[in-house]
């Protein structure tokens, strides 16, 4: 048995300076890091600021109980960053809070401290920033991100115009194949702790959930393929919300083909086996950090067979809703659920 | 009785555009307010921008059974921007993080939102963007905030040098003192409900403790005095803390005068009444919000008999400690206490 530590046993001050010790930075604009009253930021000339926040709370967002604490400290900056990512920018700096309980280990703490400076790394953004405070419940985790960007390459949700392609970058479900998996372990392991969790071939899903990317390289991509998006949003709730928000911002409809919306076997295989339909996990799984995007249809020779994205649909009038066409012809209305019906707990 | 709406009842979507559609803006800069992924700020040329963040947690920042919404809102953004007036910079936008219980009703929450736009109004920041989550215990509040400052103007924590002398703002102890009120009407209420709150002549403390002010003026103020602080740090967590900060950042001890602490009449006489020790809390009372800072004595000319301000000691050798120097001129050491040992709750 490992020998832990409880937070309660450290003090404030030992715990933020334990933070503030592991943070390096990787970014020149970068002045004064985490340790003063407010970090120091250079902005590059000409570029405009972004400025985007979110949170994440036990038993909401996450189940410690699967979640390793790696795993969430880089989940959570992916979904800080991805909102930035959905407007075409760089992210370049985030801060984190910490609410924690008084049982949380500082050995817990490592863990999750050395998920987000590995994303940090990973996503080359610095650290500059956060708190932590007593929590009487669970963990929570909060992320505010900045970056910048030339106002030309910026894109917004508004834009989009009737006749515009309707665009996404990888595939769909995985997150929510992932979790599906890992809450059928944890029902298996309470009935029978003594069964070994069969993780096997399911890795691409768990890692969807686990540890998704934020699609901060896409930003590259555009730019290789010269298009360039009338409109665009991050995936983080659901497609079929994110749809809605895009036809809400533009006062449009649009019209989406189930034969298109972009599925790997292995997600497809993983939510038949849970007797799900896969179009609805398609729509309303979430967490797939995707990019959502429309595209002028004179572009169209851009991103047509182009590997990085799929076309789903297009923007239509307002009046015709927003809608989609299954395999076999049929209209349906797409909804768009928000976590009062589709709460991961 | 009233008739309240639990937020249960109402969707993420429509919480979320009822926040949305409160604010409003004062700054050119807010290019995009919420609405979209992130916010677009246009950073003024030459400044450096400067970003803070920070949290309060029910039971352990706030007592919701005597704390009115609308005020804890107000406190909220204080609590926020008191680290940018800390640097002598001016707070332009904030982004607002709730993690709501699914008890909490959407008139509470209108009335946190109006505080939180009040304090907007009266600091002239924009709020611009911010996330509603569940939460399965209390409310969960966390603020970021952004502003911008010429390099010359900002002032850290270090640069600190032996004979400086060592400054505050205002008065001490008042926001610990208005909450000790509020805690022993709350202890009044528990044993005989029927009995009236006893809080006249409380005004000054309780204003102190339930909407404090961030020194934003301040800045003004150092212009007008011609006084250059070669450090400065807000004092939100307590005088003894930041005095330790200020000496650790820089190598240097500090010796403060007791006779010197500014304190109120009220504060002295409601501390006193508890039986506890004045000192005692100007040091240790916390959430002040005032300024700590150090001016290089050859602009005593410019501090002495300044009513901005008030000199409590100077900078001494980092081997002679962080000494406190009583009225019959005995000398403590003075302790940095963190909230493992003054939680509010």
């Amino acid at each position: 048995m490992e020998n832990l530590t409880p937070i309660h046993t450290v003090g404030e001050f030992e715990l933020k300076s334990r933070l503030l010790r592991a943070i390096e930075t990787h970014r020149s604009s970068t002045i004064l890091a985490a340790g003063d009253d407010a970090a120091l930021i250079q902005p590059p000339v000409g570029q405009q600021l972004l400025l985007t926040t979110d949170q994440m709370v036990e038993g909401v967002h996450f189940d410690l109980t699967y979640f390793p604490l790696k795993h969430l400290g880089y989940k959570l900056v992916t979904h800080g960053i991805s909102d930035l990512a959905g407007m075409n920018a760089t992210p370049s700096h985030i801060t984190v809070n910490f609410a924690l309980s008084s049982k949380f280990t500082l050995e817990a703490l490592d863990e999750l401290v050395a998920g987000i400076l590995y994303a940090c790394d990973d996503y080359q953004v610095d650290w500059v920033g956060g708190d932590i405070a007593p929590s009487h419940s669970g963990l929570i985790l909060n992320i505010s991100a900045v970056g910048f960007a030339h106002q030309a390459e910026i894109i917004t949700r508004k834009g989009a115009q009737k006749t515009d392609l309707l665009c996404i970058t990888g595939d769909l479900g995985g997150a929510y194949a992932g979790l599906s998996i890992l809450e059928r372990e944890k029902r298996i392991f309470k009935e029978a702790p003594s069964v070994q969790p069969e993780l096997d071939g399911f890795e691409y899903i768990l890692q969807k959930q686990l540890r998704p990317k934020a699609r901060t390289d896409f930003h590259t991509i555009l730019k290789e393929w010269g298009i360039t998006p009338s409109s665009m949003i991050d995936v983080s709730d659901s497609l079929a919300s994110e749809i809605h928000q895009i036809c809400k911002s533009n006062n449009v409809g649009a019209r989406v083909y189930e034969e298109r919306l972009p599925m790997e076997q292995i997600v497809i295989d993983t939510i038949l086996d849970l007797n799900l339909e896969p179009t609805t996990i398609a729509l309303n799984g979430g967490e797939d950090y995707e990019l959502l995007f429309t595209v002028p249809l004179d572009q169209y020779d851009h991103i047509k067979n182009n590997p990085h994205l799929t076309i789903i649909g297009h923007i239509t009038d307002a009046e015709d809703g927003v809608i989609l066409e299954s395999r076999n012809g049929n209209e349906h209305p797409i909804q768009a659920l928000g976590w009062e019906t589709n709460e991961h707990s």
